[in-house]
């Protein structure tokens, strides 16, 4: 791509305002770049399991291990947010190209009556005694606890803080100095709201010093 | 990668907790997976530009359109923080395959009189009234205004709320729908703290129905 000054289109805030609602809606849910995408898995009082794919999704810190979430206030019906609330337990597992298709359709605005899982044909999987479920066809799975619920009222939004209470992976990806090889595990990534994509590592650098 | 469930392994709360410190930011920070990463231009009232490469970064709302940044307490000299607050206007440069070892290394703890543009070799381009500087070789740069101050008192992080206040980017990566080709545009993504990709697409999925 040619990166001369010349090429580049400068769109301002008033454009922004005035672009047709789903049109800046992919526009900017395009700008963060590359997101951490992942299904949510949860569960209800009355045992009903529910998944969801997310990709407002952040590293929170490390120590303590934490991990952020933003909910949507607009996802009606909001069984997801419900059972987090009323669980504290949650999974949030990575996708793969081989169901990457399935993961998307949990999108879709099904019934309280219908469980994702069913619905999608991804696998409810329990681990021992954590009470909501992973999905089996994960191999880079995540056990979480609500600690702290914000609501933001700039948008509406919801930001959900959540402490790592267990990681499931295949050993095989763990390296010497703890990083995860998550490409080797087959996890992809996402851009805007509907497009998935697989990585290709360039290198890991050495850290950075003056 | 086999997928059969003996082979992965549940690594729990007190052995995460029980991880060499390094080992352990290193576990942690790859388990969100591929991440937003990108330059942070600033400018102090001194006017001395600032870079800064950022990965904890998030997609908040579109109307009005928001994004989030995470700033973590421990970076000492936070000239980022100091020059956000002080001008409320910065930016965000995606970052190119072609310039990569150059963002990785705006990381480096340089004192408060070197501008990472001059240690590192990008330059800063300044876009007729806007405050902050952009990074001249990103194709795909953002204008944002500070809006929100959050502290999280769980691990004392800094919870950024910034709004949009203009996109500067390569026409040709628009979309008919408002998607914004960044693969197109060469964005790449991170893992963990240090490791860079780049991504093929798999596909745009079209909007999921029950």
């Amino acid at each position: 791509m040619p990166t001369s000054k010349q090429l580049l289109k400068r769109i301002q805030k008033n454009e922004i305002l005035a672009m047709e609602s789903r049109f800046r809606a992919n526009f900017i849910n395009s700008i963060s770049g590359f997101k951490s995408v992942g299904l949510i898995g949860s569960i209800s009082k009355e045992n009903k399991t529910n998944l969801a794919i997310f990709s407002q999704v952040f590293h929170l810190g490390a120590n303590p291990a934490l991990m952020g979430f933003i909910v949507r206030p607009d996802i009606s019906p909001r069984h997801t947010l419900e059972n987090i609330e009323a669980q504290k337990y949650f999974t949030f597992n990575h996708i793969k190209e081989e169901f990457f298709k399935k993961a998307h359709q949990t999108a879709a605005r099904y019934s309280k009556e219908v469980s994702e899982f069913e619905a999608t044909g991804l696998t409810p999987h329990f681990e021992n005694d954590f009470v909501a479920p992973y999905v089996k066809e994960s191999e880079f799975r995540i056990g979480l606890k609500l600690e702290e619920r914000h609501d933001l009222s700039i948008n509406n939004t919801i930001f959900l803080i959540a402490s790592v209470q267990e990681v499931i992976l295949n050993e095989e990806i763990i390296e010497k100095d703890g990083y995860l090889d998550i490409e080797k595990a087959g996890t992809i990534t996402t851009s805007c709201l509907d497009s998935y994509h697989t990585t290709t590592r360039l290198e890991r650098l050495p850290y950075a010093k003056p």
